[in-house]
């Protein structure tokens, strides 16, 4: 079916009754949407035209001792919490993929809407949740899954609703952008940026999810589905993480202008038949210093959109922490509780342009090639003939002593990646080349 | 009546019938809306779940050669063409106050749904508005009428509702950035960026509406309101312009680390009794070059928010032309539509919190002074302890020489309005002190 049914006519209940609410799950974010939602409770009520009342929060330990929750709302019994005739909405924020999946299944199917910060479940399921939500005619809300507090699922969902998106490139991994950027501004090893990260709590002890680029791409998979209305998933994302990215990388990157970020990028492509399709993918990219993204430092987020009409946005903001992702949770939480109280629904997914997932080989790129090659006559000729041959022009070449060798850093203009990686392939293999040092995207 | 009515139950029509659009204005805005309008319907009906179809255009001039509308849409009757019994939705794109405020007040009292680009409009007369809409059941979109494709209404009414905004500051006005920004990069003088501006089409014949910040004022009426659940006017906005900003200025400012922007900004005051109001102001600001604001460019616009929970965010983007109007104009079409299809309404306008608007002598500020002093012993005394004697600390202190006299520049910490300003007018009395050359506060 290429077409998800709208929004359907949906009463509200009026404010006589609180609009009940199960958390699930009670960890960094869980406890502070709670202590949020207590110290706002009366603004909440305002805002919403109703008030909220918390029916219960379900955690897997009861016995672990819980500090701002009454202890009379703890229950281990998920399902149980979630099935109650006076919950209307059901908060989760408890993560991983499988038993979330089962609970907020659950909960739709009960005609309860969903908030949720799982963007690991909506990557993977987000066709089937949104099913059961549309067919249950409940709202569900995952603005908290991408870049915590910056409201970029609003803004695909609503404000850009009457645009068309060209393309989406951000830093939605905070781990990440803190490395690189420490990389850039103390010249330190990849090595050394994480152990820095790891100590000032930026990165987990296994960085692996980070490093390699599966958050973002989980985002970017999210981000794809919904800039152009097309069902885009985990496993369609091209994933590229910065653990091979060096200092070395780093400083010639400054030395010509740029700075290098992880990228989530989701952008349309058209193939050699005029045919369309979407791409998403996570990799290391360079991007110009007077680029608005560059500047972005630390550990912030930011997602950079080219629409038709609105040309160049950017948002900027905390991407990650406890209270910037409860910040999200609960204006999504305001937003179901109008809706349960004043009727209405938020506007449902929508992948009616069911766009195919591009081969990743038709995504158009630049490549920054950085290579160690014999310092003799002829090689630059032999290495130009490589590129011409697969149709691939050169905008800059630089080329240095190293040793007994020549260092040659050349950036290609735009070409296919198919083509690209063919190229660098080939490169590989010849003589005149000692070592392909590295390959790295340009925005 | 501190409190709004809160949107109450509004079924949908369905999908059957198209969804009827009468558009109010043809200018740059309005032919931009119609085109995309065409361009896009059948992605737009699809996002919809229904279809629009435009009932009308009204326009003053009948005999104005229009391209890219159906000369039978056209009507110089705006009044007959909203009260038409198959019109939904009514845009507004003229501009101005009192002809536009008779129209949308009809259309919304008929019980159409307005979308608005129309900032002088709703920063003059939100609360009638507001008061129409939900007395009528339908809504007032008016994402257009600040900084244009940045979609900080939106944010501000839905994403954030779930947190509270602690100070909001934009720049918000391309006019007025595009001319600081060119005497930045170029050292120009204010005269001759202001003439490159008007050359490129970037400030208007007579520029007075945005280089002394009356269009920057009535932006920060309206982000002041929404963010602070409360009614600020135009006329509550305490507002300098930029006329007075010289190259000299913008060069002290380079040397000190910042950079002049002319910001608006929103907030919360609390006087010395501890009662809180809020205040809205539009001045020249000096910004840290290290702050997001600072690296805004040209005629780009950007509001800096920090939020309770969310920390910092930023909106980047285009804060005018046609296109990107337009994009903002038909996001809220779309969700008036949707709306109008589906049942339910946007969120209200909400006042409760109904904050008095600040004196602007409580506002809390840091000044920047620079004055040409008498180059004698005892001077700084002097002046140190004009300042010491209305509690206010100096943070820094530059003096060099200027020919018989001495340049003195100096940066206060934290201090009230009222107590700086009138530091500065005793300043202004004493025979040390040849002249102030500039005020300026920072951000």
């Amino acid at each position: 079916m290429t077409e998800n049914k709208q929004p359907t006519y949906n009463p509200g209940k009026g404010a006589g009754e609180p609009v009940g609410v199960a958390i699930l799950g009670h960890g960094t974010v869980g406890s502070e949407v709670l202590r949020l939602m207590e110290e706002n409770s009366d603004a909440f009520a305002h805002r919403i035209g109703g008030t909220l009342e918390i029916k219960g929060v379900a955690v897997s330990d009861l016995g672990k001792p819980r500090e701002g929750v009454d202890p009379a709302l703890l229950t281990d019994d998920a399902m149980a919490l979630i099935n109650r005739d006076d919950v209307d909405i059901v908060v989760e924020v408890i993560g991983g993929i499988d038993y979330p999946r089962e609970l907020v299944l659950a909960a739709l199917r009960a005609g309860k809407s969903v908030v949720t910060a799982n963007k690991a479940l909506v990557a993977a399921h987000a066709d089937e949740l949104a099913a059961a939500a549309d067919a249950a005619n409940v709202d569900l809300y995952f603005e908290a899954a991408v870049a915590a507090a910056i409201p970029v699922v609003g803004m695909l969902r609503r404000s850009l609703a009457g645009d068309n998106i060209l393309r989406i490139s951000g830093i939605v991994n905070g781990t990440t952008n803190f490395i690189l950027d420490a990389m850039e501004s103390t010249g330190a090893t990849y090595d050394d940026a994480l152990a820095e990260a790891t100590r000032l709590g930026y990165a987990e002890a296994d960085p692996t999810a980070d490093v390699e680029g599966h958050d973002a791409a989980s985002k970017a998979a999210i981000l794809a589905s919904l800039g152009f209305h097309t069902r885009v998933k985990f496993d369609d994302v091209h994933c590229e993480g910065i653990s091979s990215i060096t200092a070395e990388d780093i400083q010639a990157a400054r030395d010509a202008g740029y700075v290098i970020k992880l990228l989530a990028i989701c952008e349309r492509v058209t193939d050699e038949q005029g045919n369309e399709s979407v791409a998403a993918s996570v990799h290391p990219t360079l991007v110009p210093k007077e680029h608005p993204l560059a500047s972005v430092n630390e550990s912030y987020n930011a997602i950079f959109v080219e629409a038709e009409a609105a040309g160049r946005l950017m948002f900027y903001g905390n991407g990650a922490g406890g209270a910037p992702t409860a910040s999200a949770v609960l204006g999504d939480l305001v937003g179901a509780a109008r809706n349960k109280v004043h009727g209405g629904r938020a506007p449902g997914e929508n992948t009616y342009a069911n766009l195919p997932v591009a081969d990743f080989g038709d995504v158009t790129t630049r490549y920054h090639i950085d290579m160690e090659v014999e310092d003799r006559t002829g090689v630059l000729a032999e290495l130009a003939a490589i590129f011409a041959a697969r149709g691939i022009s050169l905008k800059t070449i630089r080329q240095e002593e190293s040793g007994d060798n020549a260092r040659l850093i050349v950036v290609t203009h735009s070409a296919r990646e198919s083509n690209l990686a063919a190229t660098v392939e080939e490169l590989q293999k010849i003589s005149a080349v000692k070592a392909v040092n590295s390959v790295i995207r340009l925005i």
